[in-house]
C-alpha cells in the first residue's frame, strides 16, 4: 500500500521535532521508536502502512548522541517517497527479509540506552523484538510524550478538523435519503458509510446505527434489524479526512413520532447537558469539570445510572486520544484543545440517545465544529 | 463498532480451545493472553473491536489451575452476545472506566505466572500494561504457539478461502470496465474497490494498481499517475468475506500492446516460474523449495536481480500469517495450509509483473484457489 504524505510544510515537522525530542529528554526517556500509525503520521506527515515487517522512527531526546533515522523494509521505502527525511535530518535505514531490523535500531541509538518509548499502538511483535534488542532499556510508553504536543492542535490541524466536521455534518444533513422504517440496521449504515466518502472522506472509519433497544447499546454497530416506525435511532459516524484528521458526530432520530411517552422529555434533559458541558468548556477548566457539568443535569433529572460513558475524549489523527473528558482528569483545558462533547442517556431494552459534536477550545470557551441542529430529528415514517 | 460472531459451531471452537491450552503447556507457557484481532477470532468465532480499553482473552494452559476467562469493557460486552462463552467454559469479567483491567488478568491468572505469550498484534499499551501487573511472568509472543494450529487450515476454513477465491477472481475478470487508458490508478483503484464488496468481501482490504513504471514497486498502492495506451498495469487485490477468510490474487494487465519489446518474453518467463512453484508445492515438501522452485525459473533467465520478495505467505483469517514461503524457511507443508506464490519480476523505471495465486495442499500437490487466466491480460486500448 501507498503511503500519501499530508501536505504538511518542513517547517512544522521540523518543529515537531524538535519539540518531541525535548519532550523525551524531560521525560527522562533516552529515545521515542515510532511504528507506523498516528504518532508517526504527526511526526513525519505519513503514518506508513503496519505490516509485519518493522518500520520505525528512531528519535534520539534532545541532546543525545545518536541521529533520528527511519528503519524501514526496503520494499516499503518507495511508499516514504514524499516525506522529506534529508530536510528533517533522519537518516534512512533499509533492510531486507534475513536481516534483523531490531538489532538494527539498536545500532542506531549507539551505546546501551536505559530508556526507551514505544508507540502506544506498536505490536507485541515489535514491541517484544526491540526488548530483547535492548536488553538495558526499560520500555515505557511515547503515548504520555507525545500527547503533550498531539493534544495542542495548530492552527493548520484545526482547519482539519473544521472541514472533516463540515463534511460529517453533509452527511448527518441528508440522513432522511436513507434512514426509513422496514430497511435494516446494515442497509442504512452502508448507505450512510457511502455517503461518508461522497461527503470527502478517505474512509467509513465507523458506522454505528442503533435503532430501538440497540439504542440503549453504546457500543452498538449495525445489524440485521428491521427499523420501524416509531424506532428512536442513535447515528455516531465518522472518519478521517485526506489530511488525516477525523469527524465524529452522533445525531439522535426518530422515525416518525416515538413510540414511547418519554422520548421528548428525556431527550430534553440531554440537550441541555450537551450544552451545560459545552458552556463549561474553555481555557483554565479541568477536563472532569466538563464531564461533572453534562453529567449534573443528567443526575438531576434522575438519569445519572443510564448515562454509563465518559463525557468525551480528544480527537485529531486519531478518533481517541487525550484530552478524555471523565471524571477523574484533572488536565487544564487550553486553547487549541479539540475533543468530543457527547453525553448520552442509556434506557435498557427500551431505547437510547446520544448527542455528539467536537469542540475546539478557542480563548473565549468552546466553538463547536459540529454544527447540525441538536434537537431530537424527527423523520417522516 | 459491533462484533460479528462467524458461524463457527461450538464444537470446532472447543477443540481449538483445546489444542491452544496444550499448545501453549507444550511451549511452556502459563497463559495465552489474546486480544482483538484474528487470533480471538480464531478461538471464539469473533475479532473484537480494538480501542484503547482492554479486551483480552485469558487461556490459561492445559493442567492450570486458572479458568478461561473474557476481560471486557462493560461498555463493549454487548457486542460479544453471539459468542458462546457458556458453552466454551469461559467466564465474562466486565470492568469499567477507572477500574485496572490488567489487575484483573493477573487475578484471574492466579498465583504467579512466569511466562505468559501475548498476541503478536497487542498494541504496547495493553502489553506493557500486563507486564507491569505481572511483573513475574516473562512475556513472549502468542503467534508461534497458535501458528500450529491457525496454518493448519480445516474444512471450513478452505471453504472460506475457497469462496474468498472465487470472489476474488469474478473482480478481476471484470478488469476490462475499469482499467482504460486516460484514467487514473487511483480513478481505477476506487472501482475495483467497489467491485471487491459487490463480489462478495466485506471490506476492500487492500487494492494496488502498479502502471508503467509502478508496477516495478512491489508495494505500490495507487497514485494519480494517468494510465498510458502500452502500459503493464499489477493489480494486486483482495480482502475479507463475512467468514472473515480473506482473498489475494495478483494479475498483470497490458493495455493494448505492451509499450517496451520485451514484456512478452519477461512475463513468459514469469509465469514459467508460477507454475514451478505450484508444481513443486505439496505435502512433504519445505517452504523454501517452493520459493527456489520460482527463483531457479527466474535466476536461470538472468532476472534473479529483479524478484525482490519471497515467493509467497500464508493466509487464513490474516492476509499475511503462516507458513511464510521464503529461503531459510524449512517448514514441511502439511495438507491443509494455504498460501500464496507470486513471484514477481520488477525492472525499476520500466516495468513490472506479478502473478499470484491462492494455493491449498492437498494430498496429491497444491489446488489453486484462483483460476483467472495466468497470461499476460491484453485489455483494448
Amino acid at each position: 500500500m501507498s503511503v500519501s504524505a499530508a501536505p504538511i510544510d518542513v517547517e512544522s515537522l521540523r518543529d515537531r521535532f524538535r519539540r518531541a525530542a525535548e519532550a523525551a529528554a524531560a521525560a527522562g526517556v533516552d529515545a521515542l521508536l515510532v511504528s507506523p500509525g498516528s504518532d508517526l503520521r504527526y511526526l513525519l506527515g505519513a503514518g506508513g502502512s503496519s505490516f509485519e515487517r518493522l518500520t520505525c522512527l528512531v528519535l534520539p531526546a534532545a541532546g543525545s548522541a545518536a541521529e533520528p533515522a527511519l528503519v524501514v523494509p526496503k520494499l516499503e521505502h518507495p511508499g516514504y517517497a514524499g516525506v522529506p527525511t534529508d530536510e528533517l535530518g533522519v537518516h534512512v535505514a533499509t533492510w531486507v527479509d534475513g536481516e534483523d531490523p531490531y538489532r538494527l535500531v539498536a545500532d542506531l541509538l549507539k551505546g546501551a540506552p536505559k530508556s526507551v518509548a514505544v508507540t502506544d499502538m506498536m505490536p507485541a511483535l515489535h514491541t517484544l523484538g526491540l526488548r530483547d534488542a535492548l536488553p538495558d532499556a526499560r520500555q515505557s510508553l511515547a503515548g504520555p510524550v507525545l500527547r503533550e504536543l498531539r493534544m495542542r492542535k495548530d492552527v493548520g490541524e484545526i482547519e482539519a478538523l473544521r472541514k472533516a466536521g463540515a463534511a460529517i455534518d453533509r452527511v448527518h444533513a441528508r440522513m432522511g435519503e436513507w434512514l426509513r422504517p422496514g430497511r435494516t440496521e446494515a442497509e442504512v449504515g452502508a448507505d450512510i458509510a457511502a455517503a461518508i466518502v461522497e461527503e470527502g472522506h478517505t474512509v467509513a472509519e465507523f458506522v454505528i446505527v442503533g435503532s430501538g433497544p440497540n439504542g440503549a447499546s453504546p457500543h452498538h454497530g449495525v445489524s440485521d434489524r428491521v427499523i420501524e416506525k416509531g424506532d428512536v435511532v442513535v447515528v455516531d459516524i465518522g472518519g478521517p479526512v485526506p489530511e488525516g484528521y477525523n469527524s465524529d458526530s452522533t445525531r439522535t432520530y426518530s422515525v416518525g413520532t416515538p413510540g414511547f411517552g418519554d422520548v421528548v422529555d428525556t431527550y430534553g434533559v440531554l440537550k441541555a447537558a450537551q450544552q451545560a458541558a459545552v458552556d463549561a468548556a474553555g481555557p483554565g477548566v479541568t477536563a472532569e469539570a466538563v464531564d461533572a457539568a453534562a453529567r449534573d443535569v443528567i443526575a438531576d433529572a434522575g438519569f445519572g445510572e443510564f448515562f454509563v460513558h465518559r463525557t468525551g475524549h480528544g480527537i485529531g489523527l486519531d478518533v481517541h486520544e487525550d484530552p478524555y473528558i471523565v471524571s477523574g482528569n484533572d488536565l487544564v483545558l487550553e486553547t487549541g484543545m479539540a475533543f468530543s462533547i457527547e453525553p448520552g442517556i442509556y434506557l435498557p431494552g427500551r431505547w437510547g440517545a446520544r448527542i455528539e459534536d467536537i469542540v475546539v477550545v478557542g480563548e473565549r470557551g468552546a466553538e463547536r465544529l459540529n454544527n447540525q441542529p441538536h434537537d431530537l430529528v424527527v423523520l417522516p415514517s
